[in-house]
């Protein structure tokens, strides 16, 4: 299944895609539904042919795919090509950062280059969808609590998170990160630990390119290990960080600017497209 | 005033600190209460003589001061001589790193020192409790944006937190960080810049002592400059960094154990006083 966020008029709403319409799914968004148990078998039963209400997907909307999770747990240093570009060995343990509910942004959403800021960045990231709560999960446990994937640009703002040893003040800007814009189960890409092409363009030009089947750590393993610490609420978000070819590593540097778009891609679960705008 | 989140048989109830009793505000707990843009004239008129319902202090459970902030922002390195014990230089930023809702407990509840870890630490902290919502606040905007003060051990898991180079993993397990009882109003203890004696004993033995007055990045600077990366919701704290004395930079190194009781106390705030307990 291919489930979503969308604003309406009036609100939001989760839906599924269904051919070539997305069928209300009776919540408002992605969050509430998965706090369900069995938000999968609601999901399976709303069908355009059971009578539910439906939207065109052609000039959807496309909300946060959680609006508000209660964690969003970042992984840095997991593709091997871009620890090397960063200059750093191959880690033991995944490297953890946050962003916060605030930071997100629809899949489509033009994206704010802050005033404060002249080293704005990409990221392409597949994302873990929590589908169950966890704690100190099992190798299984993890994998069933994967609700699925979906795509993150997460934008960093250099300076910022340069300034001291800790990233966070240059990866919790507010509505800086696109995710979206579907969350897609995992049997449509071939399991919990699926094999994707990945990739980020700035203005058609390839910047990132890489698989998800080279992540260091992978998605289970970064269920159990986040499930350690901290439980693991339906909802919550953990991105598995991101492959070589970000502006800041090349050289000479290069930055988001006013105009550009971005498209990160993650085959089998389409793509986050954002224009960059400046900041007032 | 003196405001809190207790514990009651059925919920949590939003209070206030009148001579010996805490007076009920008709709120669940300090954070919707704070959500009201007329939080303080509420707190002020309910009063034992208004009729509002009572309850007794001697025994109070206290929750969170608040329960489910949507941003809880820790600041690193801001005592200049905890700055020295780690071997750092005086920093031109704040050092930010962040917790979330679920890594909160009560201000006097036990806390578990996980299996996983035997480096557990304590970090007495001046917080921030954020009273309006601000972005790029001005410094007049982000004064008034300080409802006001409470005390936070910011329990770390030390091995976890130098696994890599992002603390974040060693400042997140749940249930965690005490932080309360008490909500002060700016006005109590002397203004939104205050010059507190803030300590840390364990089983009587004092770990650290020193005072908020030589904060480098005070409450107000703190409030204008998280602000300006994210949006501060009420209800949302700001962790302001601990003085030198903990157990991670003492020769030898000293961690906490089970049995042992830890006391955070800063002047005129109140004190946390938590006993570590094994966990399974």
């Amino acid at each position: 299944m291919k489930l979503a966020t969308i604003r309406t008029p009036d609100a939001t709403r989760a839906v599924k895609l269904e051919d070539s319409v997305l069928v209300d799914l009776g919540e408002p968004d992605l969050g509430t539904l998965l706090a369900r148990p069995d938000w999968a078998e609601i999901a399976a039963a709303r069908t355009v042919a059971s009578g539910a209400a439906t939207y065109d997907v052609e000039g959807a909307d496309f909300a946060p795919v959680v609006p508000q999770p209660s964690k969003v747990i970042c992984v840095g240093h997991n593709y091997s090509r871009h620890i090397e570009e960063m200059g750093r060995e191959l880690p033991s343990y995944p490297t953890l950062f946050p962003k916060f509910a605030d930071t997100l942004t629809g899949a489509n959403d033009p994206v704010e280059k802050p005033a404060e800021t002249d080293a704005l960045d990409w990221e392409v990231e597949l994302v873990v969808v929590v589908g169950k709560p966890v704690r100190r999960a099992s190798e299984d446990e993890a994998a069933a609590a994967i609700a699925g994937f979906t795509v993150m640009n997460d934008v960093s703002v250099r300076d910022w998170q340069f300034r001291t040893i800790e990233w966070t003040q240059g990866k919790i800007w507010d509505s800086s990160t696109p995710v979206g814009p579907y969350l897609v189960t995992p049997d449509e890409v071939g399991g919990v630990r699926p094999a994707l092409e990945v990739s980020t363009t700035v203005d058609g030009q390839v910047m990132q390119r890489d698989n998800t089947g080279t992540l260091l750590f992978d998605p289970v393993l970064l269920v159990q290990y986040v499930s350690t610490i901290t439980r693991l609420n339906p909802g919550d978000l953990i991105a598995t960080g991101t492959p070589a070819g970000v502006g800041h590593a090349r050289d000479p540097q290069v930055y988001l600017a006013g105009g550009e778009t971005v498209v990160t891609e993650i085959e089998g679960l389409g793509a986050c497209t954002n224009v960059i705008v400046k900041g007032s």
